[in-house]
């Protein structure tokens, strides 16, 4: 069963605004166990409507169109279904008298353009809309069931929720499960080759979908069909196991969490502190750090030492070290990361240093080149590592791998992270 | 003329999952005169797929199908337009080389599923990827132009700006001149109010759009038609005149640029340093200044300095200090500034303390109180906020304002920022 979301407006055919219900509506099917197939955003031209209604129809089952049903000129959804279907507008009083209320009740009078809103394609039954004047309307065939309903977000939510969902209800296929693995320290095709036995095994009804950005990975699981939910998570856990055991040390959460999160989570856990020196990542790490709701509890400063006078005078790196091998080394960043351990007092230092670009590169010392330190009680570790991608997605990657760092020391059994 | 955008990926067809690549891309066809008829967005199974280019290929004249190019199984754009064509696959060795070369640099070998990316539709042009291994397709018959471009916003949108709009340019109808003001430090509603007389003063084929967020507010311009570029530009810089004359004290940017971009360029201006201390906003701050290339060159260091202790070792603020008035106060705050200016060397310091949330409100220092406060030779200058939101929004609110003052220091004169 085909599913299909349409969203009418021509301001969603701008670069300023984009279409966010959609969203929601997915939620709400997936948690009924339907899935979307197609999303179309179409303007409010009638010709190109009609072509994009009478597509979905020929290629869906469910088709939920919104937008398009206001008083004004531009609204043409109700009249361009109307005509595809070659049905009559038929006048609803009982639209006009709800419709006249809500005016009355703000001491308004009725304005003459609702008077369109209570025309109705025949046959369709009418969705009460207690946010606003333009009722939903629902219109079911043997071939298919089409859905209008309004645009803005505090009318078509409450009456997605309240209405559509019920009415689909046992129209769908069972029920779906998801489960959200992340990863980080691989690329995209060497992880997709680890994976060849994973996507040969996973049996009828389990989706796997990856994602790929520089410095980030995630793989997705969905489970849908008739099945009890227990059934699903077992199946998922079945095929996580094998995830697990082909890319188990990079992976770095199970349940979609964030890096952050999961290093948090390691610190709480065992109740010790962190302090981040930063030169490329600018500040980042401990941005990323901060964005955990109770980071103060672990998190206790980051020294982002952009200047090499800073770099010595907040942590003691010695100038003549910095000379040496230059403010981007091995050398400087373990030095960054001891003198952040020590002068913050926290039980895990962590230290970042390199170029992000696009300018300050050498042949020696390229873009993108960036070493991530980590000091603690037992020694200190480096890492060097060579970035691409522009200036954001250095400074991403740095502070990912800088984190990942943390992961790894307090964490080292790989894939068994919380 | 119908243009059309088609994004491919199942997890675009999920909650979590948003297609923002299209706004890129319309903004850029916008500029030369192209409008966006239809946007589809399809999963990466095949028969869907397959519909999907069926009916672009009927209804539009420019089709710009993004997404399905990568190394996995997953990615089957071009099989399936090479099929509907039907068209073969040939073997571009090109590719391979560039790919490999790309490997190479890394140190690691070419991984085998990469060998698919060189296989491509018979007489497609190769757009060059310098930021991935998917190359972009180009291909081009008496009906339809289609173009196949891969999915990840760094690889697209560079592709996209310097190889695509470039051959398109001469196909629009017209063209399009756009403006994009930016302000922070009001409200929404009290934008919308000054700028009533705007609205009634914009000539045929303007539009205004505005935009909101917290702590961030944008009025976007646009003049479509067959009006020479001199024209177009004369009209909006008269609205745009009438803008600054209602809302000079909050606009920081006429181009669209960012607040650390404009301040950045303030401080380049006038051969000044600055340097941060950071409490709530987490380092947010010091990664704003330094996402702007070049920054080293006015950026110093940000002290986040989230523990007590570390305001007081790193800053030099009295724990008296602290004791007496709280970490979240106008004197600390004050205190802060001062401390990292001294510490630091820098012309200008700047800090930020307050409460991100959830937890450590109270009724007298509520979630979203945050001090911002600028000191510099002659003196210093604290600002109490109280922002809404959950800790993201604070975060940033708390990292703008902070910027916003160090700009209303810079340039004084209200509407005249650069």
């Amino acid at each position: 069963m085909k599913v299909e979301i349409i969203a009418v407006g021509t301001e969603l055919l701008t670069p300023d605004f984009q279409d966010t219900n959609s969203l929601r509506l997915t939620a709400g099917l997936n948690s009924i166990g339907l899935k979307v197939s197609f999303k179309t955003i179409v303007g409010d031209d009638e010709r190109d409507l009609t072509r994009v209604l009478r597509t979905a129809l020929g290629r869906s089952r469910l088709v939920l169109c919104m937008g398009g049903l206001g008083p004004t000129e531009d609204d043409r959804t109700r009249e361009t279904l109307a005509k595809i279907l070659r049905r009559k507008l038929v006048f609803h009083k009982e639209i006009r008298a709800r419709v006249r209320e809500r005016f009355k009740r703000r001491g308004l009078p009725m304005s003459a353009s609702n008077l369109k809103q209570c025309y109705v394609p025949e046959g369709a039954e009418i969705l009460d809309n207690p946010n606003g004047t333009a009722p939903g309307l629902w219109l079911e065939t043997k071939r298919y069931t089409i859905v209008l309903l309004p645009g803005p977000p505090q009318e078509i939510l409450p009456m997605f929720e309240s209405q559509v969902l019920p009415r689909l209800t046992g129209s769908g296929r069972g029920l779906t499960v998801r489960r959200i693995i992340r990863l980080t320290g691989l690329g995209e095709s060497a992880m997709e080759t680890r994976l060849k036995d994973v996507y040969a095994a996973a049996p009828a009804g389990v989706t796997i979908t990856t994602l790929a950005s520089p410095g980030d990975l995630s793989i997705r699981l969905t489970m849908s069909g008739k099945i009890s939910r227990l059934a699903a998570v077992a199946l998922l856990d079945g095929l996580e196991g094998m995830i697990g055991k082909a890319l188990g040390p990079w992976i770095y959460s199970r349940n979609g969490e964030s890096l952050e999160e999961i290093v948090g989570a390691l610190l709480r856990d065992r109740s010790m502190t962190i302090a981040c020196a930063e030169s490329c990542s600018g500040g980042l790490l401990g941005h990323r750090l901060t964005d955990v709701p109770g980071s103060s509890d672990y998190f206790l400063e980051s020294a982002v030492v952009y200047s090499n006078r800073a770099k010595t005078r907040r942590l003691g790196v010695p100038a003549a070290l910095i000379e040496k091998h230059g403010a981007v080394s091995a050398q400087v960043a373990r030095a960054m990361a001891l003198g952040i351990r020590k002068t913050s007092g926290a039980d895990i230092g962590i230290a970042v240093t390199g170029i992000a670009g696009p300018g300050g590169g050498t042949p020696r010392k390229p873009v993108g080149l960036v070493y991530a330190a980590i000091a603690r009680g037992r020694g200190t570790k480096v890492l060097r590592n060579l970035f691409f991608g522009g200036r954001a997605q250095v400074k991403f990657q740095s502070s990912q791998k800088a984190l990942d760092l943390v992961r790894k020391t307090l964490a080292p059994t790989p894939g068994k992270v919380l």
